[in-house]
């Protein structure tokens, strides 16, 4: 955290003694103040989604742990523009317990404070148990953008919601990560063996495979995720693909090239793509992908400008 | 190169059936042309520094292996634009030798062609073999930038060996790197080692040390980078920290502070920083700092700026 801000001076500030980031220009009177949080570990986000465009705070955990309530607090009130906060949760029990608590206290006190949980992980079947990863990075930018031209807080939730709704990601991994509190690896598996539906927290897939080529896995991963958000012909999309910290930026392009294609073979036009890391499990090597159906709406939105540093564009 | 292609496809082009990449808008009438190449396993380098502000062409070879001189020749044909070109060679055997050579053949039929020579990695003791690393990308980007503003090939490569005389690199391994063709290792080591003095082709360092802290390592690679340029008090320099591909982003961070932390005491301001990855090795673990000296005239040409994909502004 500290790194960030020294690299980022005029865009990101440290709240003394907290973990919390805000914007320099925080609060910004009259617009609704966006705030996202999680553990550490999935470094750009969230610190790096900060800035104009995007996030107003980011609260920070140890390593795969939920940020603490009073911090939080402290966030909302940092940023507290009186046009009313969003929180965008990821949804984790813990995540989900501590953002609500914070943002009951905040109520009480006069704030006006509602939020929004990002499920898009189509690993995990039952809906209420789906885990925030990717997809979270297109809630925050979008209602990032929406937020800055200074819409109300329902109109802010809105299109946070219409996101949800769109977006879908699910992962694979060739190795677990190490959680520098435990210092070994979160699971094993042998060299020749690959995770299918991992999470973003050294959790093992929700099942494990002979190991796959970059093609077979673009394919596996496509189909789960075009049968759950229902993609038809000549369905526009953003695509984020991912390599979970460790994998090489070459894998990552041929990767993206595999997933072109699949998207391509079901009549899916990709109107914007990002390839990088944006919410990585610290140096897990493996892949995720996310998919955003676009109407124009949210493909305005998408591409408005931001200084957030973490934000790479490549389209 | 065809993911990044697929990526990016209003920014680049692709020369069909070549391991060339040049700009959609190319060749542009009157801007000396800039080419830079190598091998690939470094990307973005070179194809994602390819866009305005930055470079015409970039052409690429196999895996940490030189470009054929026939595919240098025609993207100095396809970039050409009657104002001249200059190449941005790193200081490899087979880079020089195919470079020039390309370029001696384009003289022969009449197109002016220069080049320069990088060589920032401060591990190697011998000038002459002095590899070229990261600092690359700053020529690329400075050199870009007046090329931008139609100076003559003269001047662009002057500001080019301004950067060149001014910036210094060095890296760090924890692990070797897989060159695919060889499937295996490009050296080995223990658990607990570092290979201090990496290049960014798998070799091994100059020496090999026991395992150091994140604030070791900072102090080691700015000892070795200051002495070498001869950093005083109250210099500005521009920071780029890289992970060498397979290093998580938050170490990265925690390494970027430490080194903030060593030039402060040595009295230098960082102007600018970037962190990321601009030159990896394939997946290897590792860090490299490179240090660019700035003045005024370096300082406004960095800030320029470029739709370069892979240049993502830490400042």
């Amino acid at each position: 955290m500290e790194g960030m801000v020294l690299a980022q001076p005029q865009i990101l500030r440290r709240i003394s003694d907290r973990r919390i980031v805000v914007r320099i220009s925080s609060p910004v009177k009259g617009k609704v103040g966006l705030i996202c949080g999680g553990g550490s570990g999935h470094e750009p986000a969230h610190v790096g989604y900060v800035g104009r465009g995007m996030l107003d705070a980011a609260v920070m955990g140890d390593v795969f742990t939920s940020p603490a309530p009073g911090d939080i607090l402290t966030a909302i009130k940092a940023v507290n523009g009186d046009a009313g906060i969003l929180l965008i949760i990821w949804n984790y029990g813990g995540d989900v317990m501590n953002f609500t608590s914070a943002e009951e206290t905040a109520r009480g006190i006069g704030i006006v404070v509602d939020h929004v949980i990002v499920n898009d992980d189509v690993a995990i079947k039952d809906l209420k148990k789906r885990r925030g990863v990717g997809g979270t990075i297109f809630v925050q930018k979008i209602a990032g953008a929406k937020a800055e031209h200074k819409e109300n807080l329902e109109e802010v939730k809105r299109i946070a919601e219409k996101v949800i709704t769109n977006v879908r990601s699910m992962g694979i991994a060739l190795t677990p990560c190490i959680v520098p509190a435990l210092g070994k690896p979160t699971f094993t598996m042998g060299e020749d063996e690959i995770e299918l539906g991992i999470g973003i927290h050294g959790e093992p897939g929700v099942q494990r495979s002979k190991m796959m080529k970059s093609n077979e896995i673009a394919e596996y991963l496509t189909r789960n995720i075009a049968s759950d958000v229902k993609l038809s012909v000549g369905d526009q999309v953003a695509v984020m693909v991912q390599g979970m910290g460790g994998t090489s930026n070459m894998e990552k392009f041929i990767f993206y090239k595999d997933i072109y294609a699949q998207l391509a073979a079901l009549g899916v036009k990709v109107r914007n793509s990002f390839v990088g890391e944006y919410t990585p499990s610290m140096e897990m090597v493996g892949l995720q992908l996310t998919v955003l159906r676009l109407d124009e709406e949210l493909a305005q939105l998408l591409k408005e400008p931001t200084e957030a540093p973490g934000w790479h564009m490549w389209s």
